[in-house]
C-alpha cells in the first residue's frame, strides 16, 4: 500500500509521518500513556522511539517479537476518522483539552466528533449513579443547566442515569460525552439518540480505536478523561462500592475539585457521596456553591504541561541484564515509585526509568499510573503501560 | 409565716439562708442568669446581692420599687420541689452538671427529677425536627441506642419527632430531659407517659418555677441547656428556620461539638442540616462518626468553672447618672459587648459592668449572652437580664 501523505495544517501542526507514527506507537503491544510519555520523552519523536521499540522489549526480556502497529493499520485508522467525520487529536495539538495534557500520563489520541471548540472551555464533570433516583436525575438536571447557564461545558460518561441527566440539561449550553469504547460505538445501546445528538451539537470523545467494544477495565480510563478534562467533578448519587468513587478518586489524584452532593445516610444511593463528604469532598446541594468554587478559576492562566525529561540515549548507558534483575526484584505486587525502586535497587535513577521502560514493552510489569507493581493479573484501574 | 430552717448537707453545702437568697434573687424582677452572675460576682453573697437591689435599680433609673421575691415564695418553691419529689441544685452545688456551670452565665437553679446522677455523667445531645419522617425517626432511636450503650447519656428537650425518638431509645441507659415549662407541667400533652418515665428511670431538668407554663421564648432558654449539658449536639433533620438550628448556634457559641446528619437536598427537612454542615458542623451518618470524635473528651479533666470578678464595691466608686447616660446612650439595636461600651464611652471599665447591672435591673437595658443592647422589644433568643 502506497503511504499516504497527510499535510500537515494549522489545526495539525504536527508533521504527518510523525503523526502516524504516534498513532503506531500507542497502538503498539505493551505500549499505554505512561509507556508512551516515557518514549517521546526519552527518544524525543515518536518515530525514533517506534524504530527503538523491538530493541527495547528485547532488552526488557521479551522473547516473541513485540507486536508493532503496522503504518497501513494507522493510515486505516484516519481513513475512518475522516469517513466518520471525526478529528484525530494528538496531545501537543492545540484542540488537545488543556487540563488533560496537564495529566501525569495524557492520552496520546483522542477522536472527537462534533463541536470540538467544547474542548477549550472551562468544563465541569456531573457523574454518578447508573440507578439513580428521580429525586437525583432531577438534581443533576439541575445542576447541568445551572452549570451551563454560567459558561461551564459539562462533561460525563454517557452512562445510564445521572450522566444522561446531565448530557440531556446540557446539550443547548455545551456538553462532552467521554466513551469508554471506539467514538463509533454506540454504548449503552438505550442512549443511541443521545449519543448521536452529542456528536452533533455536543462532542464525543474517546482515546480508543474505531469500532472498540469497551470492557470492565476501559470504564476507568474514561472516568480518568471525564475528570482530566475538567476543573471539577459533581457526584450526586453513588453507591458505597462503584465506578463513581473511582472517578472520584482519580479526580482527587489528578488536583482536580471533588464536588458531592449529600443524602440521607439510610438511602444506600447517598452511602458513596457521603464517604467522599467524610473524606474531604467539598459539600454541594446547589449549583452556586460550585459555581463560587470554580468561577475563580475561569481567570486563572490554564495548567502547564509537564515537562520532566528523562534521560537521553546519549547520557546514559542502556541498563544491564543485571540491572533489569535488580529493578524486577524490587518490585511486588504493591505498586511503588521509581524513586523508591531506585533507594531499593540503588541503582540510578536514569537507568531505573529506562529499565522500568524496557520492561514494561516486555509485558514484565504492571503500571499504575506513575506507580509500578510485579506483573499479577487483575487490579489495574489505570492507564497500561 | 416562721422561717423555716433547712440544715445544709453534704450535697447542699451552701447554708440555707444563702440557698434562700439565691432563689429569691434569680425570681426576682430583671434578674437573669447574666445579672445574677455579675451581682453574686460583685457582692460576694446572694444575701448580700439581694439586700442591695432596690438601691441598684433605683440607681438604674428605676422609678417604682422593683419586686423582689418574697422569703415566703421561695420557702413554697422548696417546699413543692419535695413534694414533687425533685432536688433543687443551685450553680455551685456538687450536683449541677459541669459543663453548664462552664458557661458564661450557667442557670443559677435547677430542678431535677429522677437519676440525678445522670447528671455528673458525660452526656450527648439528640436533637431536630419536630414534624421529622419516619427514617429520622429511625436514625434518632439508632443513634441514641449506640451512644447509650458507648457510655454517653443522651441529653434533649422532649418534643415531638426526633427529641422524643432519642429519649426513648436511651431510656434504658440514661437519658435527661430539659423541659422549658415548670418541671411539673407536662408538655407536650401526648408525652405525659414518656415525661413521667424520665421523671423515675432518666433524669428531667428545669430552671424554670413550678407550674410554669412555656412561652415561645423559653424554648431557647431550654435549648441553651441541653447543650450546655452536653460535650456536642447530635441535630437530626431540620428545617431551614427552626429552633433546632437555634440550638445548634448556642451550641456552636458554647464550644460545644455541632455534628449534624446529612439529606437530599431537595427534602425540605434536610436544609438546615445541610446548612450547618455547608458551615462547619461535623459530618456524621453512623454512631461512630460521633464517638470516635468525643470519646477522646471522656479522660479530659471537666472544663474549669469561669471566675472573672467584678469590682468589688470598695473598690470603685458608683458610677453617676452621668456615666449610665453616657452607657445608655453608647447602646443600639445592635448587641455589642462591655468592651466597646468603655471604649464608646471612656469610661472604666469596672464602672461600666456596675452600670450596666444597675440599667438591667431597672429594666432599661437588653441582655444577649454577654452582649448588651438597648431596650428593645423580641428578638431575645438568649437568658434574660
Amino acid at each position: 500500500m502506497p503511504r499516504r501523505e497527510l499535510p500537515a495544517t494549522a489545526r495539525n501542526p504536527q508533521p504527518d509521518a510523525e503523526r502516524i507514527a504516534a498513532i503506531r506507537l500507542i497502538r503498539s503491544e505493551n505500549v499505554g500513556p505512561v509507556t508512551f510519555r516515557d518514549l517521546l520523552s526519552h527518544y524525543g519523536s515518536a518515530r525514533t522511539a517506534l524504530e527503538a521499540l523491538p530493541e527495547l522489549s528485547r532488552r526488557g526480556g521479551r522473547r516473541q517479537p513485540i507486536r508493532i502497529c503496522p503504518q497501513s493499520e494507522a493510515e486505516a485508522e484516519i481513513s475512518r476518522a475522516e469517513r466518520f467525520g471525526a478529528e484525530l487529536i494528538l496531545v501537543g495539538d492545540p484542540d488537545y483539552p488543556t487540563p488533560l495534557a496537564a495529566l501525569d500520563a495524557p492520552p496520546p489520541l483522542l477522536y472527537a466528533k462534533g463541536d470540538t471548540s467544547l474542548l477549550q472551555k472551562p468544563t465541569i464533570a456531573i457523574v454518578g449513579s447508573r440507578q439513580c433516583s428521580a429525586a437525583g436525575a432531577k438534581l443533576a438536571r439541575l445542576f447541568a443547566t445551572e452549570i451551563g447557564r454560567a459558561g461551564f461545558v459539562v462533561a460525563s460518561g454517557l452512562a445510564r442515569g445521572i450522566d444522561a441527566a446531565a448530557h440531556q440539561a446540557a446539550i443547548s449550553t455545551g456538553t462532552i460525552a467521554v466513551l469508554a469504547g471506539g467514538i463509533d460505538h454506540v454504548y449503552p445501546p438505550e442512549h443511541d439518540t443521545l449519543q448521536q445528538a452529542i456528536g452533533e451539537r455536543g462532542c464525543l470523545l474517546s482515546e480508543m480505536p474505531f469500532g472498540f467494544i469497551p470492557r470492565g477495565q476501559d470504564f476507568p480510563r474514561r472516568n480518568r478523561i471525564v475528570s482530566g478534562l475538567s476543573l471539577g467533578v459533581l457526584i450526586i448519587e453513588a453507591a458505597r462500592r462503584s465506578g463513581t468513587l473511582v472517578t472520584a478518586r482519580l479526580a482527587a489524584e489528578q488536583g482536580r475539585e471533588v464536588f458531592a452532593v449529600p443524602g440521607h445516610p439510610l438511602d444506600p444511593r447517598a452511602e458513596g457521596t457521603n464517604k467522599l463528604l467524610k473524606s474531604g469532598a467539598t459539600f454541594v446541594t446547589e449549583p452556586a456553591d460550585i459555581l463560587s468554587a470554580l468561577s475563580p478559576q475561569l481567570n486563572v492562566p490554564a495548567p502547564q504541561l509537564r515537562e520532566e525529561p528523562l534521560a537521553t540515549p546519549h547520557d546514559t548507558s542502556p541498563p544491564s541484564d543485571d540491572d533489569r534483575g535488580r529493578v524486577l526484584s524490587a518490585l511486588g505486587p504493591a505498586p511503588v515509585d521509581i524513586d523508591s525502586v531506585a533507594r531499593a535497587t540503588g541503582l540510578p535513577i536514569r537507568s531505573v526509568q529506562i529499565a522500568v521502560m524496557e520492561l514494561a514493552l516486555a509485558g514484565r510489569l504492571e503500571r499504575h499510573g506513575g506507580l509500578i507493581s510485579s506483573s499479577t493479573p487483575g487490579g489495574d484501574l489505570y492507564p497500561g503501560p
